[in-house]
């Protein structure tokens, strides 16, 4: 399969899962005598919730689009990789309500902020197994040929990107909010050109 | 019409019709005392349901890539049938929505399931008859030509593909839950490489 | 503007315009002693009005590509134009769930399917009103020159397509299931493709 | 990265966005002894609201377009700032909602309208950033030179665009049907070939 047409797909997924976040965002529930300013302001979480999904799903994006073009054509195996990888972002909708409703909760915050973060561990976790499956096992089907030392390099860049979800998760135990804090620092590190390697054209 | 186009629109409804199945999945309802953990994990059919379609649909998708890609253009009957079959698969999230909510009820588990299966059943009914066409009476429109024992090779496979979800659809009246696992095992099967053909290059 | 851009813009609006219409199909809200079969067969306009739109909505967009594939270029009037026809047809899901909750109760069932066939009527509105600017007053904008008598003929052809659904407007007065069933009637004759001029290729 | 790519995927957001707005309408709600017509008559602000940002969305889609176009790549900083538009894009339908719920209610009407109007000035000023950005910083990546007053003269225009809706969004302490009726004249105005500069070729 070309590139381009699972290029187009994948973009259709993302651009819809992105765009869905959106609905999270319910009007608020008003107590009696509470104000729609009192409301909306009530409900943070649920815009912070939006903002750092929609900047990771985002950075997603663009670092799928980079890995992607180093292909000359797609087979099977890649495309399994690539749905799995795709199902590990669609879910994020999910996982931010989620996080949302429960942050502020003393009860289940933990716990939710923790499959918050599990859920980037996941797409983290499926990005580089995709792209090592691309780097090592199908080296032939690169666009161009790239020296075994640069296929690792890249690998060890996405390899790291999984380390920092992984410490976040884990802290979910200790706080809710500390765990958030790392994925929103990740989200703003990664989405700014400083975090990404300056403003070098992206391939 | 030049394929790209019908490709294009096609990839769209996919595209939102995979990603609209993380809307399946709401938040728990939790009952009294009952523990966030506790009602995520009573919830468990809504994320079997979940990773069963969005295989099933991704699957589908690179049919229909491989399917499309033999036409060299499309005329109104295969627009027509395109539309049938995209009809079907726009239908799978309230299917799969459906499995889900009656999964574990002693009173309609059994319809819902032969309905979640029926739905696959009808998507492999109207790829096969999509298939048909193109390969048998559109056989001119071919971008390159095929002898006829490869075209009907390639539409016994079609023809095939849906003998297993009949066979899950019957099965029904006898277990829910086996239903499912039929289900599940194909979209696994056919998700791996293994089940679909080895890593070759997909035209 | 290239015509390729408003194509691929038009195609994501109207692709997803038809998948969201699966959103209007809730599980059925069994009343006590009901049977999940009973509730699902009970809400069978949900399913009609579901089918009817969506072959409508398929056609609209094959017909949109046949429409768009005479221009070489669009500007601005063209873009405005195309803009109020997507808007008629992004309401069509709204349209849709109205009429289905609507068709049974004798109270509200003449307004509601007059609404749904009236949005399919502002469709073929807008549709004709772009098609008529395209070929009258935009006619060195086309990819190859069109005799007057030529383009008079197309344009003739989507007026006509105006009237069966004013009819059918009208008739909601009289009866619901009158009008919905021109609608669908009108769905499954251009859909078919003696209905819309055989098995011609479709430029 | 190839401006094609950041197009396709812009697209998919911002026609996934614009098409999400008819969730927005609901059945109406009827009250004991009210009549569907009543109802549907009642909600008029979600149509208006609806109109006004599906015509918004529509603008800003070709001035995205419009903007792009010029662009030969794109690099890590025009990702970023492109993905803060799409973000402020894809955060309409919930504006769009809160401004229709509360327009009418004497209580949150201002806050309301003025959340809407300014979600409207967030989209023009992630804008007229990300424009300021390719024609001043990134002026080696236009796809032909400019000179620099040319430049100059299309931000100014960008910039300009940001005062109506900074006037609108302050006029909301006022009136919340005057904020509104800005908002309307201004997409009506724009969407308008005289509002746009007349008919001239899109490039």
């Amino acid at each position: 399969m070309s590139t381009s047409r699972l290029e187009a797909f994948s973009d259709g997924v993302i651009a819809v899962a992105i765009t869905l976040l959106v609905l999270n965002i319910d009007l608020p529930d008003l107590r009696a005598g509470q104000s729609l300013a009192g409301g909306l302001i009530g409900q943070w979480p649920v815009y912070v919730a939006y903002a750092v999904s929609f900047l990771t799903i985002g950075i997603i994006w663009i670092n799928h689009h980079v890995m992607i073009a180093r292909l000359r054509e797609a087979d099977r195996t890649i495309l399994f990789l690539n749905l799995l990888l795709l199902m590990s972002i669609a879910l994020l909708p999910f996982a931010t309500r989620l996080m949302a409703a429960y942050l502020r909760h003393s009860h289940g915050q933990h716990l939710a902020t923790g499959i918050y973060s599990g859920s980037f561990l996941l797409m983290a976790l499926c990005f580089a197994t995709l792209n090592r499956h691309i780097l090592l096992a199908k080296a032939h089907m690169l666009q161009r040929e790239l020296p075994i030392e640069q296929r690792r390099q890249i690998l060890y860049r996405s390899i790291a990107g999984v380390v920092p979800y992984a410490i976040a998760t884990a802290l979910a135990v200790v706080s809710a909010y500390l765990t958030l804090a790392i994925c929103a620092a990740l989200a703003i590190f990664y989405a700014l050109p400083i975090g990404s390697g300056g403003a070098e054209p992206v391939p």
